[in-house]
């Protein structure tokens, strides 16, 4: 029996215990997606206790707690931060299966060099020993970032952001790592939402061009895609429903966005034409700017509408969708590229039984633009466990090339969870030492190296285009 | 090599041997779904040959003699019951692969004390020796249930049952398994069916309430509930489609179900809504009842109308349909949540690609008013089998708590199909086992053996409220 | 760590090893559906060197190649054979996890004796070692089949072929393997297509029955089929977006196709019917003559519509479709059986999310016409692997009757293809393997034999009513 965690974790074969610590933990981290705050990270912001840390605005670990029948008091409510503590101990103590019990406990031996198990009866202690240490230093969040040897970093951003911080950060020399900004334009593309008309308001005045039209707002992000890319900006991301391709005229484009704005209501069906020219118009954009594309689809959110009325968003009641018409994102895709207008792209979906369409799809736009032009994105969320990334390697591997797979990212807003990087990498060369031991590919260290050092961080740095800060 | 279906059958690890022989094996049995008569119970049914337990009405092996080719004379035709053994016993021989194998072996082991293999050549001598064994004591349909520990059985039962049987048994202290009753009201709501008026009229007849209208329908509905409460009914069970949500008004459905009570035709669109307005109806009176709603849905029926002609329903002609979408799934138990009126609910989907969807959904409605009180059902029907199971009970461990799953039911027709339950706990001990082994787990026996003892039987004695008889 | 691709490739047990070569390998091949051409058999074809062999058009390489980054020039452009083939060794080299890696690697041990790897470092050797075997006896067209042991090969045929070539091949009697065509009438039900009118007229010359409406269109047809089965073709095959099911009348039915004939466009909804009613008359058909029916569908082809302008169909850029809705496909059969017009029937989806439910619904269709009359068909292209074979054999096990699976067929537009034969064996007695060794099937030689002898081989010869040559 292996122990729990020992420093062999996942690793099965002696091939993938050698690529792992010779070769994919030596690699620098590549975060190219999360939803930290760059604020936080100028700031160096420090916590007082483990419970800010982990159960501050996880909604991973909210989820789980209520699974297992925990009151919302002491999820998101008004229960103290030890109490919390305690009651996440003791569900997590007993989450067998469960991708948390993984993270956690890497979280608690690489940062908190804490190598016993959480559960009721130890959860005491680890509040201690976790609270102490949070004091110490190099446990700030820029200490947090540095010990984990992320050279760069790439946040999530609303056109109107100031990039305020990304400004302040790229000045200090004092701090290694690249944190660059990424343009995700989705309140100026979601029409249906109450608040649109205010977003173009805010829109206009951050751009200094007036929105009032499909031209005008065309001109506006425009403008905002200059500053974010003199802000070193390579990659933006969209939220979809799914992969739209409902195609329209410019004319009737801007039909729908003037009825939108006169206050008129819009149809789904005018929702789904105007996402759609906005989707091209976007894509164009990227492909003129040599920005990346990523586009995150198969989510249905706020599922839960009394925990949204008391919550909010974000609060762990979204859930994986099943409508997601394989022939409209060929459909899109190919509109792009008979336009020569197809950026480099990256699809996620939520849903993995699109693993496969998704692969095969992605097969019919590479070119030598770049290795794996488009892109299977790595597991996503509800996927993103031992299962899920096998799957998705599995399936990438066998429907297109691995080797040229962009890999891991945290797409977090804790910053304690580089160490998933380090779980993705123990998956990606357990996945290729199975391989080579069952006799499937040959024992050639030499180019399982590169192979794992490819998809654990230099295909990464090519294919978008970093520099090191 | 291990030998077929020895003692460890299906523990891989020296964890999941000790954890199911010591923890799972001794667990009684909560069966909280099947389709067995209260009837023969209390009569306490005999059979004279292997073939009428076997094959008297399970159409799982009819239709696997059929996919080998077998003469329908053999299935359910007027061959002798002899000879439909061999014929079984031939085609059974070659089934690998099949959980029919499995579950075949198990009962010949555990009730017959036959531990050979059953194939062409054995036949007749296992025809022989079950025969005899079927005339000794405890070989009746009580004897059956007993030798199999079995704590409590819930049957499915129209509600004009007069759940006679369900008093009968209540009534005799001489037998220790508690037979309850659970409701499951589909005729009153599939009003596109041809026999839905006269069901009415029983249903009016049998309630003292004479439906002509919607309010009607709920008060006849509500007083036969009444009935199913007193008798001990703790939970509910719906056969759908799909989980529909096409909401209307109160009167709209009351419009729809008076044009259906007049002879017309009612729409899809009809149907759809009025299913809606039903259940949106039935899931808040077993909220306020405490009851569980369990909703299988998934699953195309009578597919083959020259056999649907012959031989009726449950014949062994029905498929897995791929239409589900999760976007009304999640509406339906969102528009309860918002109106305070969510039961514990357990969802089952006959097809398995929604295993992910479910377990993310469930997710989404999770409090403290039980330990994972919207639930990932087990497998089901064409999935109740080693990958079946398993990739079920992964996908809940990725993304829920399988710790507060409450695991297997038989849904079976057959009173010798408990040891699907040892089945599934070897399936559950063998996947634990492994993650423990492979230091997924810390190897810590008490926390093992509480999820154990929890997914095997303690679980659902909790969830749904049974008390011992 | 077992040698890559050493005797006992992919064979992980004793069981395995011993089921393969003594009872797997010693099987002839039938290769009942492929893309080969007869007349390049009959003509006995001999290749210049390897990139004429590997790269003249096979699409899956292509694909590879493209999603690796390499230039056009080196795929499908005017690149030097010699340098195409250093790329695609270098791509080769890397392409961990993709079945190209074995199956190459496979063809050059059989074919050309190489039993090294062939990456960027072997390229030039192996180019020379290729190139210099290619023009030894026994390495045309008709060498590579004989040593390869291939019994039956199926092509696939348009019905206005002539079949000049599988005339002088049957005539041939210094060859011994069977050359059957297979009837592949795709043209002459797709009226959505430009070309669909001019197909009508060579169908009208080439049958003597001028197609003026959908009884001549029967009738044409009718001849073709009549001249095939004279031929000795024993089977069908349609290419489908998905299997539709939207009946209309005979009147109807002609009605469309006069709106098509007399030059005016057809709505999706008039396409959809014709379909379904061509598909009715054709399966009909092939009932009354005994043709297994085959029927592709989940693939949405061309989607990269510049790579279409310049290199039109089936050159690498089409995806697997995720809209089959299960409810039309069971329709349709259950129409057919209805009308006592089911034929053998094999179903084939490009989407393996279809796995269980496509052998939930063979189910509901079989009966003593033959062992698993309705048949789930072998992984099919994008799911040609280790993974999809398993998958497509483990759902039909579980949910069918998988000894009685007529099993394996290349698919191929290549002569070197049969190989696949050999890796579809190994992962068959693999699988049967495991599940012998785990305990979960007894170690009987015999009928262990007897399930991969008839998966192998005598399966699909029974099935399809094949004669030896």
């Amino acid at each position: 029996m292996k122990a729990f965690l020992d420093r062999d974790f996942l690793l099965d074969t002696p091939t993938a215990v050698r690529l792992y610590h010779d070769v994919a933990a030596r690699c620098p981290i590549i975060d190219y997606h999360c939803h930290i705050s760059p604020r936080e990270i100028f700031e160096d912001l420090r916590y007082d206790n483990i419970t800010q840390v982990w159960l501050g605005g996880d909604h991973y670990k909210w989820r789980l707690m209520r699974c297992a029948g925990v009151e919302e008091k002491y999820i998101t409510g008004d229960a103290s931060d030890h109490d919390k503590f305690l009651q996440w101990a003791q569900v997590l103590g007993k989450s067998i299966g469960n991708p948390l019990y993984h993270w956690s406990h890497l979280e608690l031996r690489r940062f908190f060099g804490y190598e016993g198990i959480l559960n009721r009866s130890t959860a005491e202690e680890v509040w201690q020993l976790c609270n102490a240490r949070l004091q110490e230093a190099g446990m700030s969040v820029r200490g947090l970032i540095a010990q984990s040897h992320v050279e760069t970093i790439c946040t999530t951003d609303d056109p109107i952001d100031s990039l305020e911080w990304h400004q302040k950060l790229a000045a200090d020399a004092s701090f290694a790592t690249a944190v660059l900004p990424a343009w995700r334009p989705d309140k100026a593309m979601n029409l249906e939402k109450p608040e649109f008309c205010d977003y173009l308001a805010k829109l206009s005045a951050c751009s200094g061009v007036t929105v009032s039209d499909w031209d005008s707002l065309k001109a506006a992000l425009n403008a905002r895609m200059d500053f974010f890319a003199e802000n070193h900006c390579r990659l933006s991301d969209h939220a979809l429903n799914y992969v739209y391709y409902a195609p329209v005229s410019e004319e009737e484009t801007n039909a729908i966005l003037k009825k939108r704005l006169s206050g008129e209501a819009i149809s789904p069906e005018e929702e789904a034409t105007f996402k759609t020219s906005f989707m091209l118009y976007a894509a164009k954009q990227y492909h003129d700017r040599g920005w990346v594309m990523q586009l995150h689809y198969g989510c249905r959110r706020n599922n839960n509408p009394t925990a949204y009325a008391a919550l909010g968003p974000d609060t762990g009641y979204d859930c994986i969708d099943n409508y997601a018409p394989a022939a409209q994102t060929a459909a899109f895709l190919g509109a792009l590229e008979a336009a020569d207008a197809l950026p480099k792209t990256i699809l996620y979906s939520l849903n993995p039984n699109d693993n496969q369409a998704i692969d095969s799809l992605c097969g019919c736009f590479q070119n030598s633009e770049a290795v794996s032009k488009v892109q299977h994105g790595s597991a996503w969320w509800f996927n993103d466990h031992l299962q899920g990334m096998t799957e998705q390697m599995v399936s990438l591997a066998n429907l297109g090339y691995l080797a040229g797979f962009v890999g891991m990212l945290t797409d977090s807003r804790s910053f304690l969870s580089y160490p998933r990087h380090e779980y993705f990498r123990r998956i990606l060369c357990r996945l290729i030492g199975q391989w080579v031991e069952e006799g499937q590919f040959p024992d050639d260290e030499d180019t399982l190296a590169e192979i794992v050092r490819g998809v654990s961080y230099e295909n990464a740095r090519r294919y978008f285009g970093f520099a090191q800060k």
